[in-house]
C-alpha cells in the first residue's frame, strides 16, 4: 500500500491496536520497546528497535529506520523529538508533545486560546501556607495533581479539607504540583479528535466513567445527552485540538457540569482509551485515522460515523495473576462481545490487560449485553458492584395531553413492557405546556428515542405538534373526549397538513399505538421484530383455539359459555 | 486467555486473518509456511515451521508443537494427517479433508446422505467416448471438472459442444476427472457453517458472484432471497455439514435454481472467502469461529447476526504489478469501506492480494459506496465493466388496491424520490388478488422492505389485510373513492382491531405517507434523518420567506400577487 514506515515510541496496547491496522494495509511498523512487548508480538520483521522509548540513543536510531515517527504515550523526551524532527516527519509535532506532557503548561495554553478549562494554580515549591490559600480561594474538596507522568490517576490526589493537606504533600512528594477547582460535573464526555494536514475531523461524542481515576466504561453515544450538547462537545475538541501542531488523532476529555457548560479536562496527544470502542463501532477506527493522517492517506468524514451503539468495558489486572483471563473467558460467553487482551505478561491489580466492546442494535440491548460482565470485572477486582444496572434508555416516549389520557393508554404500555420495549412517560399539553412540548419535541432526536406515542382528545394538537418540531416518526392515538365520540381527535391527527405526518391509529386504540411503535423499531431491530412474531403467533394460535372449541361445542354451548 | 497452541498447514491469507483473530485473545498460532508467509508477517514468536503444507515431515514437526492443528486449504496430505491425529487433536478430521478435497467423492458423500447436489459422471481414465455420451445424457453445455487440486477456476472447463471435447481433454490433460450436469442456477448462494463439539450454527446466507470462475463480490444478505429461502439455505449447509466429522468453520456454496430448489456446489473444510464480510459485518467473524470452536470455547449464536448490510468485493493482482495497491488506495477514499491487503510479494493477474468490506445502513448505501470501487477493479484488471450498477434494494413498498390510486400516490411518490429512498410500487388488490397480497405480504419482512405503504379507497382493506401478515410497519393512506369522501376508507385503516395497526394519515395525503415513511427509515439511519431534517429546514424557511413577503407587501398586495 505504502513504502513508508512508521516509527512508534512505545509499544504497549495503543502501539499493538496501532499495528493491527498498519498490518491490514501492509504498511511497515517499527516499535521502540522492550523485546516482545504487545506491540512486537504482532508484527514480525527485523526494523524494530530494542529499548526504552525514554533512551534517546534508541529514539535517534528509531528515527533513521522511518519516515514517520509517533508515539504511544506523551511522557516522551522531546528535546529528542526536536532534535530529530529535521530528519524525519514527527507526528504529533515535539512542541505539541512538552505542552502536553505537562498538564499544567497544557491548561495554560489552553486557555491562552479561549479553550474552557477549570481553573488552576501553580504551586511547584511551595510551602503549605500556599496549599491553604488555595483551599480558601477554591474551597473543598479540591484537585492537587502532578503536572508531569501523571495518568490513570497516579499523580492526583483529592484535597478534601484543610486537614488533608499534609496528607496529600507527602502522598505526592517530590512532583512538581498545581492545584486545580474541583468541577462538579454531571457526568464526564470525550471525543476523539482527528487532525490531517488540512481538516480537522470529530469522532462521536462519548460518555466515559472512571472508577478509582481509571477509565472504566465508555458508552457511545453518550446516554441522554442532547444532540445540542455532544455537537457542542465535538466543537469543543476541535477547536482545542486546532490549538495544537502536528498529525493524528488525539483524545479529549471533557467535564459536562451541571448547569450544561463544557470543560476540558485533559488532552492525549495520540489513540486514546476511550476511542477503543471505534474498533468495532465505526467503519474507521481511532488506529485506522491515526495512521492515515499522519501519513496524508484519505479519509472519508463518513468512517466516523457509529454503526451501532456500543459499550466499551477495559479489563484490568484484579486480584489474583489470572483475573484478566477469567473476565475475557466470560466475555466469550457474551452475545455482541468483541475481545481485545494486549498480550502484556503480569497482570498487577488495575493494569490494564484488555478491553471488550459490545455492540447492539439498541443501547439498551448493549446494556443488558454487558451487563453481567461488569459484574464480573468488579467481583474479580475484589469491589462490592457499584455500578448499579442503569435504566436502560428509552426508545420509544409515550406522551399525553393530560394524565386523564393515562387509563386509555394502558393496554398500551402493557404491549410495550411484555414486549420488552424500554419506553418512558410523559405529560406535555400542546396548549398548556407549548414550550414545554416544543422543547421535549426538538430534543427527541438526539436522544436514544426512535419513535413517540402521542394521545389526545379534543382539539388534539399534541402529536401533529410534537411532529413539527422533531424528525422522528410520531403515532397519533386519538381519544374519546367528551363530544364527539373521539372523531374531531381522529380528524385532527390524520388531517395533518402536508409535510408533517401522524401515524393515526384507531380510537383510544392505544394497543395498535404500541404494535405500530414496535413495527417500526422491529423495521432495523431484527430482534424486536422476531420478539413481534412471536406474540402475533401466539395471537393466531388463540384464535384458531376458540375456533376449534366453536366447531366443537357449536355456536349455542359457546355463547353460554361467555356468559351470553 | 488459552495456554494450548494452535497450528496451521498453510499461511496465506485465511491463515492470516485466523491469526488476527487469535492475537486478540492471545493463543499462540504456529504456522506451517515459507518464512514471511502472510500469516506470519503478523505473529512474532519461535513457535513457527518452516516447509511446505504439503511437507510430510514438516507436517509432523508442526503437530508437536501444537495442541491443535487445523488447515487453511484442503488439497493436503490426509496420510499425515491420519497419522498424526493419534498425538493431536486435528480439526476438522482427515476424513473429511479427504473426502472434500476429491470433488467427486465429496458429491458422491453428500448424495449418500440425502444433500442435493448436481448430476455427475465419473470420467477418470475414460475415452473420448465417454465424454460424448455424457453430452448426450446431460446436453451442452456441460462442466468438466478435476476432482483433486481444483479452486479458483483451475481444473474446470465448461464444455459447450460435442466439438468443444477435445480442447476440454486437453485443457485439463492427467486431471483425474468427472463431468457434472449444467446447473441453470438464478443466484449463487453461500452460508458459512460452524461445526463445534455440540452443535452446528450458520451466519447468515449471502449471495456470491463469480467472474472468470473467482469469487468477485459477496452481498450479506443475498439480496432478493426470502425468508424462507435463506432459511432454506442455510438449514441445508448445516444438514450438509453434519455430515463430516470435526469442528471448525465450513464454507457451503449452494445453487438457487430458477424453480427454487437448492443445490450444494461445493464445500470449503475451512474460513472462506464468501465469510470475509464477518469481519466487520458480525459480532463474531469466521475466523473468530473457527478458532473459538477448534478450541471448545463458547459461541453464542448472537455473535453470528448481521449488524449492517454487507458487501465484500475482491482485489486481484490486475495488469500491472501494482494494480491491487491502486484499488487499496482508492478504496481509502470510499466511507464505510474496510481494507485488507495479505501482505502477498508478487502480484500476479487473478491473484487474491486482498478484499474490501463495505457495511452500510442499508444495503443501497452499501451498493452506491462501492460501486467506484467495482467500476475501478474492473478497470484494473482491463475488463469492460461487466457489473451494471444493480438497482438499488427497495426499503419502501407502495402497494394499492388499483391502478387508479396511482395519481393520488405521484407526490408521495416524488417525495421519497427527491429524498433518495429506492421503493417499488405495486398493485396488489385485497379483493381482487388476495393471494398475492397475502404472498407479497408474508415475504416482505424478509426481503429488503422495511416499511410499507398502502393506498386504497372505499372499503380500504389493503393495508389492514397487508399488516395481518407482515410484521413490518404498514402506512394507511385513505384515497377519496366516489362516495363517502374518502371518511369511509379513512375508518377502515385506523379503526383496525387492536393487534395489527395500520399507521392512517390523512385522505389523499400521500405526501404524509411518503415522509412517515421516512421518518420510519430515519429512527435508524441517520443519514436518512439528516436529509429528512434538510428537507423540513428548506421548507420552513420558505413559509419564512412568504411572511417577509406579506409583511412587506401587505394582504392585499399579496392576494393580489396570488391572482385572487
Amino acid at each position: 500500500m505504502d513504502k513508508r514506515k512508521v516509527g512508534v515510541l512505545g509499544g504497549g496496547q495503543l502501539g499493538r491496536m496501532l499495528v493491527e491496522s498498519a498490518n491490514r494495509l501492509n504498511i511497515q511498523v517499527n516499535i521502540l520497546d522492550a523485546p516482545a512487548a504487545p506491540a512486537k508480538q504482532i508484527s514480525s520483521h527485523d526494523g524494530h528497535i530494542e529499548g526504552s522509548f525514554k533512551d534517546a540513543a534508541a529514539i535517534r536510531e528509531l528515527a533513521k529506520s522511518c519516515d514517520v515517527v509517533t508515539v504511544e504515550i506523551e511522557h516522551v523526551d522531546t528535546q529528542v523529538l526536536e532534535e530529530i524532527s529535521g530528519d524525519v516527519d514527527v507526528h504529533p509535532h515535539w512542541s505539541t508533545l512538552r505542552i502536553i506532557k505537562d498538564k499544567y503548561a497544557q491548561k495554560d495554553h489552553l486557555k491562552s486560546y479561549g479553550v474552557a478549562v477549570a481553573e488552576s494554580i501553580d504551586l511547584e515549591g511551595k510551602e503549605e501556607e500556599d496549599f491553604k490559600k488555595v483551599g480558601q480561594e477554591y474551597g473543598y474538596p479540591y484537585m492537587l495533581k502532578s503536572k508531569t507522568e501523571a495518568y490513570d490517576g497516579r499523580g492526583n490526589f483529592v484535597v478534601k479539607s484543610e486537614d488533608a493537606i499534609a496528607e496529600a504533600r507527602k502522598a505526592l512528594a517530590k512532583r512538581p504540583l498545581y492545584a486545580e477547582r474541583w468541577a462538579d460535573f454531571k457526568m464526564e464526555l470525550a471525543v476523539m479528535v482527528v487532525k490531517t494536514k488540512d481538516m480537522t475531523l470529530a469522532f462521536p461524542t462519548v460518555e466515559t466513567i472512571h472508577e478509582d481515576n481509571i477509565c472504566k466504561l465508555v458508552y457511545a453515544p453518550a446516554r441522554g445527552v442532547s444532540k445540542e450538547i455532544a455537537a457542542r462537545a465535538q466543537e469543543m475538541a476541535k477547536k482545542a485540538i486546532s490549538t495544537f501542531q502536528g498529525k493524528g488523532v488525539y483524545g479529549v476529555e471533557m467535564f459536562l457540569l451541571q448547569d450544561g457548560t463544557l470543560l476540558v479536562n485533559e488532552i492525549a496527544p495520540r489513540p486514546h482509551n476511550s476511542g477503543h470502542y471505534t474498533i468495532e463501532a465505526c467503519p474507521i477506527s481511532q488506529y485506522d485515522a491515526h495512521l492515515r493522517a499522519i501519513l496524508d492517506l484519505p479519509i472519508p468524514e463518513e468512517g466516523l460515523r457509529l454503526k451501532e451503539p456500543a459499550i466499551m468495558l477495559n479489563i484490568l489486572g484484579g486480584k489474583t495473576p489470572d483475573s484478566h483471563v477469567k473476565a475475557a473467558q466470560k466475555a466469550l460467553e457474551v452475545g455482541n462481545a468483541s475481545i481485545h487482551l494486549y498480550g502484556k505478561g503480569d497482570a498487577r491489580p488495575g493494569r490494564k490487560m484488555g478491553h471488550i466492546t459490545v455492540t447492539a442494535p439498541s443501547m439498551s440491548t448493549a446494556e443488558i449485553n454487558i451487563q453481567p460482565l461488569i459484574e464480573m470485572v468488579d467481583e474479580l477486582a475484589g469491589k462490592p458492584n457499584k455500578t448499579s444496572p442503569s435504566a436502560a434508555e428509552p426508545l420509544v416516549a409515550v406522551i399525553m395531553g393530560s394524565d386523564s389520557d393515562l387509563p386509555v393508554l394502558r393496554p398500551g404500555l402493557q404491549i410495550l413492557e411484555k414486549l420488552q420495549i424500554p419506553f418512558t412517560t410523559r405529560i406535555t399539553s400542546a396548549h398548556r405546556t407549548p414550550d414545554w412540548l416544543r422543547e421535549f419535541s426538538k430534543e427527541a432526536a438526539s436522544s436514544s428515542l426512535r419513535v413517540i406515542i402521542g394521545a389526545a382528545g379534543g382539539a388534539a394538537h399534541l402529536p401533529g405538534m410534537c411532529a413539527s418540531w422533531t424528525t422522528l416518526p410520531v403515532i397519533g392515538c386519538p381519544v374519546k373526549a367528551t363530544h364527539l365520540d373521539g372523531v374531531d381527535s381522529l380528524y385532527s391527527m390524520t388531517q395533518m397538513p402536508r409535510g408533517e405526518p401522524v401515524a393515526t391509529v384507531g380510537i383510544n386504540n392505544s394497543t395498535n399505538a404500541a404494535l405500530l411503535a414496535v413495527r417500526i423499531l422491529g423495521a432495523s431491530d431484527l430482534e424486536v421484530r422476531e420478539r413481534l412474531r412471536m406474540w402475533m403467533a401466539g395471537n393466531e394460535k388463540e384464535v384458531l383455539r376458540k375456533d376449534k372449541v366453536l366447531l366443537e361445542q357449536g355456536w349455542e354451548e359457546y355463547l353460554k359459555s361467555m356468559g351470553k
